[in-house]
């Protein structure tokens, strides 16, 4: 018998708690403003994965099956881990909201991307005041181990955006350099939750390290199929515009991967060309013939299975079985 | 013997400790990130009023005179004093950052915006990262009044420039709306700073609510004031573009009041032309006349006696009379 691998399924040993952050993030975005009102519900009107309260969500749970009993039950840590969900959901829209902008990309979830729908001031405005709110959420039921966490990631959020910017059009830009990008960009907000999680019911620092390790393993694998799904996906699916990295100057694995063989002037000569409309389909065969597309592949699953490792730490749990199950879909996902 | 109203002289008290604020702000914004040290050099390359930081000093030094004795000295505290100005600084550079891409502003202290130079693009993320970095330094020097205090007000600002958007070309819009605009979005930041000085040296409740409210009655003359220049000031000395709200459908006082009286059907024809080269000439003429700018003034001087009494309940002090000397001197002011 063959389990489909569905968010439904993973997130079943957190199903009752994640039900209750659609709620939970409208209450901490609530204000009298009614522009800001129709730009909070506008934004939040299709559901995202809720990747990142999920991750807080397992982080806890790994954290409290470590404990005997599962722990004290502790009201206030599980207020906690609700709030703290919903922070890291508006936290993430917050960046998602500035990123739109930053990339002129049209979508977001399907629908017009915020800018586009109430300028692209209103929509500066939004991505500040998602934030603060977030950030009034962590400070007020986080702990001294969250604060700073949280803290921290925000600048490696942004340190992450300013690089990809310094990269952008840059045709001898590394690996390396591609690869940390993503890590601070993306991976840090992940791990981030993951340890936010843990650290709600005090996990020992060790554990919370390798916890952390599979976040970023596990965040760079995420992102590096996000952008493979840049060149492969359907966008009805997928739900952004495919190429936009791509008519933006971002360049991603597959093409950084493919100005390394031997077709590098091929790819060279479709990234300056004029022809928008022709460029993603010309670069799309390209990389599909390199190999390119295999590479950044199988990197990813390299990723998932250093992530994977990191596990074997914990004693078997619903909550491992998630994160497991989580690593597993990031390969199989389709949005 | 007249008194020469100028910053130099009314930063006396508190002369010392400013002069470390610039290197302060630069330490703060340290990254190894080139782009980011380019923004940050370049935002910083002349030198702001440092008001605020300034109203962190004067807050705290009215503060620490109630006190027997001048109060314990601590090192702690006054560490906290300065690296709080920073951030104060950092902070509302993070607002001006953003603001200047709501605005379309071209210029900033009299050198080209951080949008222009950089591109909007850069400009959103050098705002996130300020912001950022100013509320980790609010945390790490901060107590449970001061980190409250500021995360409560990093709101009341994104309001005030949301309800600024909301109103943009309205043409009914009321005094009462609009002076709660700049409540919000100029004066609530100032009251913040006296009171972070204040909360270090745990100045009581009712006397930190005066300062309070001596900000508030304060920023709203200052902004008044602010906008008065917009259409009275020099270019060059105001360091900003003037008429510049008009353009963008922002209307101040002078506006709003004039189109109140008899003057409003030629205002309307001013504001709905398209002659956007003569549109400020013409306005200013009308408002002139119709004894507008006088009205905005007046309103001014009166929010500036206002202030003033509410630092009746300090006993005399050089940050007391710090804190008048910059009541006359918003009244002053030329840029």
């Amino acid at each position: 018998m063959k389990t489909t691998l569905n968010l439904e399924t993973i997130y079943a040993p957190i199903h009752a708690g994640l039900a209750r952050i659609p709620a939970l993030i409208r209450e901490t975005l609530d204000t009298p403003i009614p522009k800001i009102r129709a730009m909070v519900s506008n934004f939040f009107s299709k559901d995202g994965k809720l990747l990142r309260p999920a991750l807080i969500l397992l982080g806890a749970g790994l954290a409290r099956s470590l404990q005997p009993g599962d722990g004290i039950p502790s009201e206030r840590n599980e207020t906690a881990e609700l709030y703290l969900a919903a922070a890291v959901e508006i936290f993430h829209a917050a960046t998602l909201i500035h990123d739109d902008i930053i990339d002129s990309a049209p979508l977001r979830r399907g629908v017009a991307a915020l800018h586009v729908k109430s300028g692209p001031q209103a929509a500066v405005l939004a991505g500040d005041f998602f934030h603060d709110r977030a950030i009034v959420t962590i400070f007020r039921h986080g702990n001294d181990r969250i604060v700073p966490l949280f803290l921290k990631t925000a600048g490696e959020i942004c340190e992450g955006e300013v690089l990809e910017i310094s990269e952008k059009k840059n045709i001898n830009i590394t690996e390396e350099i591609h690869l940390d990008i993503i890590r601070k960009k993306t991976a840090s907000l992940l791990a981030c939750a993951l340890q936010t999680g843990a650290f709600i019911w005090g996990m020992d620092p060790a554990k919370a390290e390798a916890l952390g390790r599979f976040g970023n393993f596990f965040g760079v694998a995420f992102q590096l199929i996000d952008d493979l799904l840049d060149f492969t996906g359907d966008e009805r699916e997928f739900g952004k515009t495919l190429g936009s990295d791509l008519e933006e100057g971002v360049y991603t694995l597959p093409v950084i991967r493919c100005l390394t063989t031997a077709d590098r002037d091929k790819v060279v000569r479709i990234l300056y060309s004029r022809s928008h409309s022709r460029r993603l389909p010309m670069l799309q065969e390209v990389l599909e013939k390199s190999g390119a597309l295999d590479y950044a592949l199988v990197k990813a699953q390299g990723f998932i299975a250093e992530a994977k490792r990191e596990l074997e730490v914990f004693p078997p749990s619903p909550f491992r079985t998630g994160l497991e199950l989580m690593a597993d879909y990031v390969l199989a996902r389709k949005r």
